[in-house]
């Protein structure tokens, strides 16, 4: 079968072993909901962390658990040894590259499937909430507390959200909710793809998506843009926008594609920088000196390089910045999200449909 | 016609005298629009701020600019001998509380119009933005930058707002774009009104609503509550609440809403605590106990009792808490606003439509 468009590790879950392996008690309920009919289906689970919060080794946990194990969730790879049988692995990350030299990832008959779709709601909370934080001048009156000072400046007015213009680079699950966002505080999303999507077709995201949350059918920008050149980049930062919001993956494309060029172009419409990719999209000396310049007129990044960033570094006391150390993620559903998407892919399976997710490894 | 239900303070405006004195710089082409039908209508403004953002005393512009206005729109009353002919007032404040002992106040032919309703986008921005502050800890991570500080630590958990239950004390036009906006991010909304609001018609407000904002017809809460007494209050905020928001006027009722009884309800689900009314509606004792036990998980004022808050003032230390020095108002779009609905007002007088916001004066 492993020629089929529909290959057998996406056929109906029976006489399988499901073993999940994540940092999370799995509800009994969860278990049963998934087993009720499914009655050749046996479900382990084993919490993947210690009660002092370290991750316990692959290795280390009972081998039984691993026996027979047919489909797996999963956020740390185990050795392949270990999961001859496995035909189905939902990974708990958004990426795969955990496993690009993993044996397993390799055969064509393994099906994996990403986290995708899991961080949306989350990190468009904090981009919205490091943006308004920003507009309205919370850093500053978080400091006036320290020396008891009540200061209503006339000079410090407040632009609000409504009517301003949002860039952002990259539109998958993370652009698409924080676009919806924007659009409920009546902004305008502009929006920059790598590829071009002038069809209805090519500007959907068929991604997992938090029902209610997202824009999966791509309806929300005002306006699409794309290219893979710089100049193409930079024509879009050329927008006229009041936030840019950077979510790509990290590529020898978009290293630093926002640079001392780029913050010259923002610099002239005074653009709000939000960066929750990777700290490589930003160059350090670039953004630090738009901030002390007041070539931009703030920043906010989740996300630093490298990381943990340097107790020293200068970064640190640049004016109007938001520092946070990559916790942008950081969600109380995020795991019981692991396990909508995998009742989820696992209910495809059944009913032989695509599972959400699916990593196509022609590219790796 | 001072006995007919429409008096003649709202007929067309013709062979009108328009003085607007408020601290903005009127746009010619919101003048030219405001005049283009209404060849009648004479157009003045004065700004009633210095350069050194001082306000100008209403005697001390020309006193030319008050012969013969009509039509005034104005934050400060003017003394009544400078506008013995005027029939219609465009207040540039939410309350008519500066007018209440006004000679021209009491003249029943004179109609006065609030600018409710000019308000909730930037205050609900600043509710959601001070929410999302707190759940997502970004004044930790403000702190934690003072020292170079990378810490990200697994027992700082973030609850994402989705399936979180907000209550609000007050369903006027800024509970309702609070609540939008709550809706938005996959809250469930909870609110409490004074009177029972059991229809579908109870439940409109018919006060100026900025195009695509708030809930002018009521259909967003999941839950409606009332009642006039302490133990109606207190059976409210007993609902699971995950943040409460106050927005009420201050009366004798309202008068330390929230107090020790109210935090220890509060307390059992560990409600965040907004408050963007009046600072009386909440006592500051009991607010910083409840903060400094833990029985409140964390608050965001905007008001204070008294205000400015005193520079020792213990409230300042309390943990968790954010104080801003009464700005929520503040927007860039307040102005131009207050000039919306102003024309609009100017086309219902047209129409012999009631006004917006139109003063009640009965119960004063």
């Amino acid at each position: 079968m492993a020629n089929s468009p529909i290959p057998e590790a996406r056929s109906v879950p029976q006489n399988d072993v499901l073993f999940i392996f994540i940092p999370y008690d799995i509800p009994h309920k969860w278990v049963q909901d998934v087993q009720s009919h499914r009655p050749g289906l046996e479900v382990r689970w084993h919490n993947s962390m210690n009660a002092d919060k370290s991750l316990i080794p692959v290795e280390s946990i009972d081998p039984a658990l691993w026996q027979g194990v047919t489909l797996l969730c999963t956020y740390v790879p185990p050795p392949a040894d270990l999961i001859p049988l496995v035909r189905f692995v939902q990974l708990a990350s958004a990426g795969s590259d955990l496993w690009y030299s993993h044996p397993s990832f390799r055969k064509q008959d393994v099906t994996f499937c990403t986290a995708n779709g899991i961080h949306p709601p989350q990190i468009a909370e904090w981009v919205i909430g490091s943006w308004l934080s920003y507009q309205h001048h919370l850093a500053k009156y978080l400091r006036d507390m320290n020396y008891g000072r009540w200061e209503n400046l006339y000079e410090s007015p407040v632009e609000e959200s409504r009517g301003k213009r949002m860039g952002i680079l990259g539109y998958g699950a993370i652009g698409r909710e924080v676009t919806r966002l924007a659009t409920a505080l009546g902004m305008q999303v502009v929006c920059y793809t790598r590829n071009q999507r002038t069809t209805l077709p090519s500007r959907r995201d068929s991604s997992f998506c938090v029902p209610g949350t997202g824009d999966p059918d791509g309806l929300l920008p005002v306006a699409w843009f794309s290219g893979t050149d710089k100049e193409s980049v930079n024509y879009f930062l050329d927008q006229s926008l009041d936030i840019l919001v950077i979510w790509l993956p990290l590529t020898h494309e978009t290293r630093h594609i926002f640079a001392y060029k780029q913050s010259q172009i923002l610099g002239k419409h005074k653009t709000f920088l939000c960066n929750v990719g990777r700290g490589g999209h930003v160059d350090h000396g670039a953004l630090l000196d738009a901030l002390q310049t007041g070539l931009i007129p703030g920043a906010a990044i989740d996300v630093t390089d490298p990381e943990p960033l340097p107790k020293d570094h200068s970064l640190w006391n640049a004016p109007r910045l938001l520092i946070t150390p990559h916790v942008s993620w950081k969600s109380n559903a995020y795991w019981p999200r692991v396990l909508d998407l995998l009742a989820q892919n696992l209910r495809n399976l059944e009913e032989q449909k695509t599972p959400l997710n699916l990593v196509n490894r022609d590219i790796h």
